[in-house]
């Protein structure tokens, strides 16, 4: 269930595109990073008339066992107040997707409240929150199985609406800890040195969830002293990030342009891509956030985001911000004169 | 005529200001340099509800004297057809215009060609291009206040038909010269330290372009010993450039936010500030680009820009690119929710 065939972008393409590009009427390479976006889409697309159509962002709430240990500033309830909050289009999240034309769907993969009844939340719940992996494996195989089926499901329904590009945003309280021990253990980085205040706790808590975090990963070489990548996904996880992951690797599968914001879904990122090295080509990485650790991650990943406004609401707001930027590359590429038809004296 | 009564906006509103943001749904400061843009536009304008209504750009077009001293890896003529071009739409100002929703205004202030006849362009001549500055002043103390004018006339043209941004841009080719001497002069920074490749010299391009900028500024020293800073903008300023100054600074009067952008836009902004500190309040700096000196320069102004895209076009595009997050600063100000109505759990 969770293998992909995702196909590397012919590099029989790139020149021609770099040609188009190189010939639009400006100098070479000034508009710096619009460029290489541009080309970047167009590889994605295999085309030289890139699109970036019908955009959609998908909003994952789940629920976190290792809640319980006192590692986030905020209450789990938290998550489902936040959920229903969005479904009144007065979230950070809602505002960005009504500013740039993103169709928003909000998905109940694993909250630990009740919402089938409110209307605006898709019911994809695989659990009521995943079990505290201080104490053992966050999820079962069979669940682990359900949130790629459903991250599988929620890409198609997008692309066969003609959706282009794929956003992807969590609402989880304490989602920054599964996250810091994916980061530590896929990228070989001091577990300490992957943990940071989340949504603001001071300097006490962050002592406390170092503290949580380390048993929990002693505890996790104890049980699985051999672990494949899939294993620390599955012990730690929790269900809207690996949803997320499988929601990043449909997308590359479809050809899809797939945006990458902050700490949470750059360790999504970053696990999808232990999973399937080529989903890289389709993903931009579009903000680097505060968090401790987002830009060792990101440096870790070879990825220079777009955007760094110290951004750390979560919800994928990061790569909504950034979505203009592409549009610009796009325009740039589908709508800048060539020389030939400027009449520009081409001096370069 | 360079006299402008520029208010530095009342500190009164600040705490209110911050108060409204602390109070919206998001973990406090966790939408980080869009809480600041926030913070200053509300400032700016002096309420809670702040408007981004009918964004205008200006693109100004000149030609300098110093070009004929083969300063610039493109001739002259450039400028000319690139503002024949931009009036066709194909060039990167007309793509961002458009996708921003800005109303474009392109405005002859000083280019070497009669372009009176070209329907889409402004005549605003002041005079045919610039005197080259290696031999004297570029222009006289009439032009100079002729480029205040027109800058003044521009602004109120916009600021009556309800704008409420500013963005200004440049085409002339040879601009980036003058830039860096007034970026020397008014930084103190070592001339060589200011000058860089500009749209495209190689090497030993940019070594001619030192000892001509250190030959101009020589001779100025000898002619002009105890300079004010009119005398340095006025020696070497091209009058696209000291027509932005003039924009900005009336753009600040009428309070209005201003948006600057590139290397030469930003020594534009600084030739402002000497002029008057208190313009400092209402502009937003937007992109730092890869122009040798332009972070130097952005650090003596004390600016931390909102972008990092290399983008080196000039035209005003990287303060385009940059105008959806003001975009989204004002929406959260405007349309997020507060805790109160959110119904959310208030937990910091």
């Amino acid at each position: 269930m969770n293998s992909f065939q995702i196909d590397i972008p012919d590099e029989a393409l790139r020149p021609i595109i770099q040609d188009k590009i190189n010939n639009l009427n400006k100098p070479k390479g000034s508009l710096g990073r619009l460029e290489e976006l541009a080309e970047q889409i167009c590889m994605i697309q295999q085309t030289l008339s890139p699109s970036l159509a019908r955009p959609c962002h998908l909003l994952l709430g789940g629920d976190h066992g290792i809640e319980r240990e006192g590692v986030s500033v905020s209450p789990r309830e938290v998550t489902w107040q936040q959920m229903v909050n969005f479904t009144r289009g007065g979230g950070g999240v809602n505002l960005f997707c009504r500013q740039h034309g993103f169709r928003l769907r909000i998905v109940d993969v694993g909250v630990d409240y009740d919402l089938s009844e409110v209307d605006g939340i898709l019911n994809r719940k695989v659990g009521w929150g995943t079990r505290n992996f201080l104490y053992g494996w966050a999820m079962t195989e069979v669940e682990f199985e359900r949130c790629f089926m459903v991250g599988r499901e929620l890409v198609d329904a997008c692309a066969d609406d003609g959706c282009r590009v794929m956003c992807v945003g969590e609402m989880g309280i304490a989602n920054t800890s599964p996250s810091s021990i994916w980061m530590s253990l896929f990228c070989g980085i001091p577990l300490a040195d992957c943990i940071g205040a989340g949504a603001g706790l001071h300097a006490e808590g962050v002592r406390h969830k170092k503290e949580v975090l380390a048993r929990a990963v002693e505890h996790f070489q104890h049980d699985c002293p051999f672990p494949t990548d899939t294993d620390i996904i599955r012990y730690f996880g929790g269900y809207e990030m690996v949803t997320a992951v499988g929601v990043m690797l449909r997308a590359a599968e479809r050809k899809m342009v797939v945006l990458v914001d902050g700490f949470i879904m750059t360790a999504c990122a970053l696990a999808a891509l232990r999973l399937h090295p080529a989903a890289k080509a389709y993903m931009v990485f579009t903000h680097c956030g505060d968090e401790s650790g987002h830009r060792r991650m990101l440096e870790a990943l070879q990825a220079s985001p777009l955007l760094s406004l110290g951004l750390r609401l979560g919800e994928g707001t990061g790569a909504l911000c950034a979505f203009p930027l592409l549009d610009s590359a796009v325009r740039m590429v589908n709508e800048m004169n060539n020389f030939d038809n400027a009449h520009i004296t081409k001096y370069f």
